[in-house]
């Protein structure tokens, strides 16, 4: 590919961690992406933008940048909630539309999404699940494809941050949609991806606070455990932890007939093995934002080159709205304490 | 300790797989025993047991192994279906008992056995659960007594057999009383262990057959999930699988609030690794008989220790008890597709 | 640091495959960087510069390269016989100098770039020891500065090359300067760096050919071990191989009083394990432009930042005349079969 | 085998460290035989032997040990000066022999046993080359048989000890022969197995104090390096040090040209992996006694086998006089600075 043809123009709606993360990447290090402007409520993220990155337009509000005539596509990073609407907004405007994970907290808005996006079938639409972008889970659904596992039939997959001791994320909780829906949500996506889309019948739940009571108000926890039951007799074990204390720890095993493949075990941060009066030990991830840096890249790229026509789109509207799907019915399962069909 | 002292006399019942294990561990490796009795109804074990181990006195009844006045001992691995019976017959005859696991398919028959032994206090009666005697294991018990784990409130429990294509498993699978009774009781039992014994409430179970139909005549499953609701909010994930492509992998994971231990990772057959045109691998264990080969030792050491007044009981007729309420619950769980009260 | 500052105007000489590395880099990826001309003697070289990398001025000869007035800075990844003189020649010239390693093959050109860099301390000249870039051993330099392993005192360095059965660097044998100048100059750098740059005093060295029978003809071998003596009594042993069978693996180990670091063992490819029939395995790196992708990416923006004056200058042209006259007394130890002076 | 057949009737010289091991091994752990004396000047020892192994009969002196009738062979543990002498002296008396290595300190008091042993061919002379017995190294050597590495090299074979602060060994370094002919003597074994005993032609060495100044007295070093030149091209690089701060980490690596293996690396304690706010450790070995529990028995396992005509011998005693030859060679080597001839 020549990069001499004109660069997808991008502007992004929300500079939090994973905007600042996504506009550093379109700036930087995206081939074919030009960053032309960002939308944030906030003052000090707008002027972050212009002067490191130098994005040329800065709007405060997402209706002006719906409104910039300059744009090819947008990516949102913004809160959860509006996830959906701002997806659909951006569609309606004639946008291609990079959403943050997940792209509604309930199902009836992801329908409404569906629904916008049917209609517009030449505008890419693509949700966040940077996992599928990963060389490692990608190598591991190769296997999977090659028939290296002969078939699967479980997944064990869990998203493991490390305890934060300020309990950061807790104010956060009342619009993250919980637990299952803000970490597990990758899990769901992850099992569905190896397991070939099987579909999701019953659910079951369980979990608790284990140290950040302040989530008790929203009714969330900090530790959640739930199992997928799929048709056709697939099965899939999620975990989602805040509390890990050595780092950040995200895996997933894939067992199949034939063979078994694990990612992310051991969270190693880097090569290296210390031995000292203490053992053998080896220094962990700290956070998703470093476990999957070069997949944020690859996912970028990937949005790009699909907006562009080079390739095919990785994933659709339906896994992301499939996905939210499940993790809803999770949810009710943790409260109900009960089995629940999907 | 002098090997002065009178060795504890002891009888087997049951010369089979396991049976073969202990007796050649009694007669040749177990400091403090003489195995002077064995009894089978198959006349080929018999006549091993005396012609390679050298053992004095063989029946063909267990009648008449416990009717055999120079014994102080009956250590008991024959089918599942007689433990409860045999060792209510041991410890009536004033015998100490060690009975394999489990000690019985329902939970009447386990509370029959304690009454009898709780009005013999003064007999040892043991039920075999090999794991709490690996060094692994034992270590990891340490580690968390010692706090290292700070408050343990996860535990997630694989016992993993390598695939027998032969499926000689499904012939025993009628009388095993399932995967869960047969395989999970012992991650039952060490789940209980690790989370200091708290009290079980609720569990819920699912699985399937993924490669041996022949076991779908008895209601049974090659692959089965549980997890178990204890009161105060810990929870036991449980994997039993009798499918694994490479070899046996037995393994545990304790999540705590400072700290997660892990056992048996990668079910290494020993300190060799290979780098070839394939990649770096490392050979895995066959079977739970190489894997526990030293916990089968110290576990018999333990129980003549504990007869011999050497050492207090490593552990009661109770957690036997236990584990087989609990597996009971999670086999009916796993039947009726509902979460179910222990 | 703001973007914003004039960006250094960068020219590369040589785009084989080191070149074409580093011109992608510079291109697409150094921020603070500019990459304004190109020269190469193969015009498909120059063809791919302009048209995939839009590098807007290339040249056939590295004479115009120099003439050209509008560069602060010269890359040089050349064959390494002409790196002593092109680096004089763009010192000279008044520019910036990266050159890649080693930096020429004896001991003269070496003191003859020296000479002419000692004369213009404001101009930057930094070989390229990509390994001080790598993040696993930058951790490993600062494990060993913070202290934690005592006083460090061996180093075991080892540089293998996945076997290329087609022989391929067969034919450039004859101006590497052999395995030990070519490959093991790493190591070199590498223990120096690790060790706190102590002085050489003897070396020892053996080796033969492998499998590349080719070798011969140069004086040449596919597998080369060496101990280097250094003052003080630290000792550095070096492996080099050609011949690996399973990939590209390079590791380092630190051995101190007070415990030992170990860099790269098991040249993990990504985070996947597989567990089938033939065990578990995980796959490997393919070679050192995999290994070290991100070493390379840090050593530009490092000597971008050093000529835009925003760091120190990381290493010196000193440490790379230091490695080659050890790796050119390995060399004369490895013909003499005898203990040579450095 | 039959148990029935005649125990091997064996007496032991030396109840120290390595002694009171094999002797605990011989008394209860080694199926046909029967440890019926054991010898030794400290009364301590003798009392443990008779009141803790219930060893029949005592004896201070070793001539009173070899003049005992009822015996068929002699296990020595004594110190090192005393090996050839008494192996001399055990064979002259009819009896078999098992001694601790090395066999002698000088290739003169070995080619003395050797004369004396071949005019004895149906005795059993067999040294304690102890990682010949150990699973790993066993299945390495078998991966190598089977062709799995192709042709194999180079060795990388090391020896390392966990620091004792205290330098207790220090005092038995005027009779140990040195690091080389003490501990490197096992790699020297190993490395001629691994390779299939090609000529040793020349040796390098290098070494220094690092910690035990005592050790200067006697000429001696604390940590030690050694490269071996075989005929034919192949090579072995030799790390022995006894200042480990981890644990005790024996590691030895077989490179061929179409595979590699390793054994020991990690020196893994156990099967229990901790991850906590120091990231993800696990513990090590202690020393090699831990190390090498189950090859010590597997070792007198062989060496009762091969005396009763159940199996070939395992080495020879030409095998244990070549380690010196080449141990020797090496420690010359390390005092004359110089490549030495074997």
């Amino acid at each position: 590919m020549s990069t001499a043809a004109a660069p997808l123009r991008i502007g992004i709606a929300g500079l939090g961690r994973m905007g600042k993360r996504h506009a550093e990447q379109l700036a930087r290090r995206t081939r074919g992406a030009a960053l032309l402007a960002a939308c944030s409520p906030v003052a000090d993220e707008r002027a972050w933008a212009q002067g490191e990155l130098g994005v040329p337009r800065v709007y405060e509000r997402y209706e002006d940048l719906l409104a910039d005539a300059g744009l090819d596509a947008i990516a949102i990073a913004t809160p959860t909630t509006l996830h959906a609407d701002q997806t659909i907004g951006a569609l309606e405007a004639g946008r291609h539309v990079f959403c943050e994970k997940p792209l509604a907290l309930d199902v009836a808005a992801c329908e409404r999404v569906l629904a916008v996006a049917s209609k517009r079938p030449r505008q890419v639409a693509m949700v966040g699940f940077v996992r599928r972008f990963d060389p490692s889970f990608v190598q591991a659904k190769a296997d999977i494809d090659a028939g290296r596992l002969g078939r699967p039939f479980l997944v064990r997959s869990q998203t493991g941050d490390m305890n934060d001791p300020s309990g950061f994320f807790v104010k956060f909780a009342p619009t993250s949609g919980g637990i299952f829906l803000d970490c597990s949500v990758h899990d769901i996506d992850l099992a569905r991806w190896m397991l070939g889309s099987p579909r999701a019948l019953r659910v079951y739940a369980t979990g608790s606070i284990v140290l950040h009571e302040g989530l008790a108000a929203c009714g969330d926890i900090d530790n959640g455990l739930a199992v997928i039951e799929f048709e056709g007799g697939a099965r899939a074990v999620l975990y989602a932890t805040r509390t890990l204390p050595h780092g950040h720890e995200t895996t997933c095993e894939v067992i199949g007939t034939a063979g078994t493949v694990q990612v992310g075990m051991g969270a190693h941060r880097d090569r290296v093995q210390l031995r000292d009066a203490q053992g053998v030990h080896h220094r962990t991830l700290v956070d998703f934002i470093e476990r999957f840096a070069e997949a944020f890249q690859h996912e970028m790229d990937a949005f790009v080159a699909t907006c562009r026509g080079e390739i095919p789109a990785p994933l659709t509207l339906a896994d992301a709205a499939e996905a939210t799907r499940i993790g809803v019915a999770i949810t009710r399962a943790l409260r109900s304490g009960q089995v629940e069909a999907v």
